[in-house]
């Protein structure tokens, strides 16, 4: 069996387990109090070149967006995220159970875009009921998006601006935030998310760790941000387990370096399937690759590949996914190839 | 200055206010324990032909959906509804404050209609990754809709179906329930309501009362639901204001006469803004009127005449709406007229 | 049958009931847009001396003091209370529901006393764990109390002096402020309440109306409160129902004046279970009498007059309460005392 | 410096981190649906002689906490504790985030009673206002508590009983279950506790593990209990990694075996602390030793041992907290009783 249903089927990546390995007996600090989540957190921020950044451990992708935005919102504000969203779609309602709103609007390409923002913005308050509405506190946008896209700078920049312009905050989502700063013909780096947002979180989960996302404050974190960290279940009592991954994953650049193996092969693979006259649902640029099969082929495929099911396309037709990783091997990537 | 706002600009309709004025220094049970109260269900039950009915007094429309969708709903549930559906757009996130997602499908005329949500949720049941979803748990209608447009009986029968095959209520916001029955052309009454809805509320305020909604269990309330209203800061010590109100509106067909009203004001204002050569935004039979008017003809006609803002239409033109109600008399629409 | 279970039985007192009347069929703003309300709110600032008060209507108890307190704190905030607080026991988890703590310290006569509140923050910020706690966002307090008691003007002081010392807002609950207002040896006015209190409310709903709670901030309101009353499920459409009542209230004192036969009616039936050798439970100024009653004197007394239970006192006693209100007849109390 | 401030300073146990090592690079089913999860799940339904039991791997002690409550409870119920319970005091409020009160009784060396947990019940449902309160729907205990004493298997049936009775559920939270079954003198086994809790948690993150906690429900889970997983954002994209721990904690009887070192070097320790002259807050006899020590003397200690300020016991004294953990090294414990 072939595995390339996600980005997550292995454990983490072995410089990572190692520096666990060499860690496990020392005595620390706990609840993220540990000489190793302050240097990660160091090296972090010269990562971002951003010296003034507040920054916190937390362990997964949802509790890390309910989390932040429901220490960043007032009980009546929103977050505006595009209709596709993870956030919008498959977190179960985490947002909604510590009661916000996603405001969805169009996405494009799995993008908000800002000039569909702004709008929402201008509308929203030249509507005379708009007291009676959910009050948009928040801009919520991944990077890679749920389609695997990028945002451009200049797209990330816009989006700033219309934050800026209604005072409310931008959060980008990075659960795969190594992968888009990898793709090809990217012009977003690190310090350019952490000029243009709020906040944001750098994956470890899907890019070479156990678990683990590392949420960036560029300006401040809300006020007691660790209580509500607490009381939202996602505090580690061994708060080293995340700090400890992260202090290798940002020493000698391996957290980019890795991610460079889920591009190439991603790169691979969708030349092969171009050559073999696949039909893509999205250009995807980074280690997600949508696939519209015809549901008997879909089936055939199934019987040595595990891929993921992504969205009905038509009735004759399904979106699947195959996804790589910082894990992937190129002799899969040959294996699979074999058998489109 | 010509008031047509809405459908709540006056205090009670006459009847209404005797019977409180008639009741007020008679001591009596509080929190719904009133002869009031008991008597307005009795008479509820008869004009809903469902003796089984369980019924409870609300204060608006806002809490009626709010505490009603928060009993029913199992807290990893949301509630499907019109994209246009009040619950979605106009109640200050009141459904997700309780930790509920409102789960938004096309509306079409403002309705949701029976074969969308039947789609929907065969889609939602055949995504493989559906429990990491809100789990659809109810259907949330309005009768009449935003858009002041109805459901016939076989679309209400149709949603009752879907309802039933997936085992999650259909609940009925009838804040305007009055003007709904008494719509020319209309196939639904009150006992089909009651038939198709597992839930549903009978509006109070805007149909002759100061205040107050009746909630109407057809098979049977959720548990303890009385301790949910107070905790929904929804109980009404002196709940005899509510059980007084609906008592009377109860009796001698009160409610649907009064509707009435509204429906033969409506139908002479159409008529004039047909004669004029107005342009309808949408066909609604109920009490409430929307016109795409030029934003300069709006400006004009704001001199005399209160309306309301409904919706951006484009850069030149604004949908608003015109509202008659119990209250309106047709010395007003005459008045109207002349403006128009 | 003789009523003493509380203190709403009675509808509205006669000149409110007489203002809704005369007002009703005038076309008024909504949502609390009305000349009434505005009327009443000027009308409150001047009784309470407070001219830079914010003031809004809500309809019940519970409902203010959980939309209050949900707007004032953070998602990591509690509020301090007395264990016998309203919040604390009698609103069915209101509180709790919109996600805070209710911290309750031991209650002294039903007060919550300043050196208690202040040695339980200075241990909590002396506690190293504190940031894994609740933190203290607010402190509530009831005048009159649960037991019908009064805070002096130099208990309130105090409590002002510790709420400015941890920067955390003082609000009172007086569901039963006349009663208290007009108590027999009082030394606090409605303007010392509104100079020592960030926030509190004018308790109509027991008072002489039908509902209705004025909230009054005495700085500043919560940034969008009005979309939090909307959120709550507290927005009347009609909101001239609360104004009506209030703007009648607070013209000709009529607050205080009604408020004046409740302590009155009160004292004459004190004296009487004094004089028959009853057993006081607490001494209680105001319109709340707690009699320890065996309890098979409880079962005759029963017979004819309606009284509240309070809570067990042992096995054969039961602490029992008689209440007079603004409606009470001084006959009535005659009756009363011939059964005692 | 001799780190005994807690039992989490240090990694996993050499045996559990070995089997993440051995496992790292498998390519596993992700979300709990991976095969070590499932082989994990068997061995403790064995342990606990439970073979219909449900099981659960979460990530931390009030995230379950958190989780389970809000998951069995419906919105209008709460969960009884002891007023020292952790759900009480240290979890940041997180039940009350989730809509839940903690109604907490009077903690007997940080036990709750089956006795007064009775009488709440018992006096509860005859107040004739409990419709207005919070409605038990659970009863929360820990074992060993937070005092570190343990219930006896009888106390655990009595409150078993008192559950039943009324029909709400046993909840046992075993953040430290190992040095609760591994102390001298209990009766009290795992398969006990599977017979008379409806649900409890095995801890992982204290006993060995790096993190990782596993819910077991006796009889069945709540319905979409992995949805109220996700929504609380506790479901883990790499559940192996508390799939693999469990695993190996439950293969050769790992987790009793490792938790015997923390119950016999406190053993040992307590020892000292009597024979030295130490004053013990209380008698427990788990892997946590509290001690009242004079502040000077406090002071000196802290020089060079890290130990846990508890709680402040009078003016001049402090309760302090010493623990084991299975990574305690004898020659520590020398090292410490060295410096008493």
């Amino acid at each position: 069996m072939l595995y390339f249903e996600n980005d997550y089927t292995e454990g983490a990546c072995p410089e990572v387990l190692e520096a666990l390995v060499k860690t496990n007996m020392e005595s620390l600090g706990t609840y993220g109090f540990d000489s190793y989540s302050a240097s990660a957190k160091e090296k972090i921020k010269t990562a971002c070149k951003c010296p003034d950044a507040e920054i916190y451990f937390l362990t997964g992708g949802t509790q890390t967006n309910k989390t932040v935005i429901d220490a960043v919102l007032r009980k009546y504000e929103g977050v505006i995220a595009a209709a596709s969203g993870h956030i919008a779609l498959h977190e179960a309602g985490a947002i909604e159970s510590a009661g916000h709103k996603v405001i969805t609007l169009p996405q494009k390409d799995g993008k908000l875009k800002a000039e569909d923002a702004e709008t929402y913005l201008r509308d929203f308050y030249n509507d005379d009921s708009h007291d009676h509405m959910v009050i948009p506190g928040m801009m919520y946008i991944s990077h890679p998006t749920e389609y695997g896209t990028l945002y451009t700078k200049k797209e990330l920049e816009d989006l700033s601006t219309v934050s800026k312009k209604y005072n409310i905050p931008l959060f980008l989502d990075g659960a795969r935030l190594g992968y888009g700063l990898m793709a090809e013909g990217t012009d977003v780096t690190l310090p350019d998310i952490a000029k243009y947002c709020d906040v944001f979180y750098i994956g470890g989960t899907k890019v070479g760790a156990l678990c683990g996302e590392a949420v960036v404050f560029t300006k401040k974190a809300p006020t007691q941000f660790f209580t509500s960290i607490k009381q939202n279940g996602a505090l580690l009592a061994k708060g080293r387990l995340n700090g400890v991954q992260f202090d290798r994953l940002f020493t000698d650049n391996l957290y980019l370096k890795i991610s460079e193996n889920a591009i190439k092969t991603a790169k691979k693979l969708k030349k092969a399937f171009k050559e073999k006259g696949y039909r893509f649902f999205i250009d995807s640029p980074t280690n997600q690759i949508f696939i519209v099969l015809e549901n008997s082929k879909m089936e055939t495929l199934k019987k040595n590949i595990i891929f993921s099911f992504w969205e009905k396309f038509d009735d004759n037709h399904t979106v699947v996914r195959f996804a790589t990783s910082w894990a992937t091997k190129e002799e899969n990537i040959d294996e699979l190839i074999k058998l489109l």
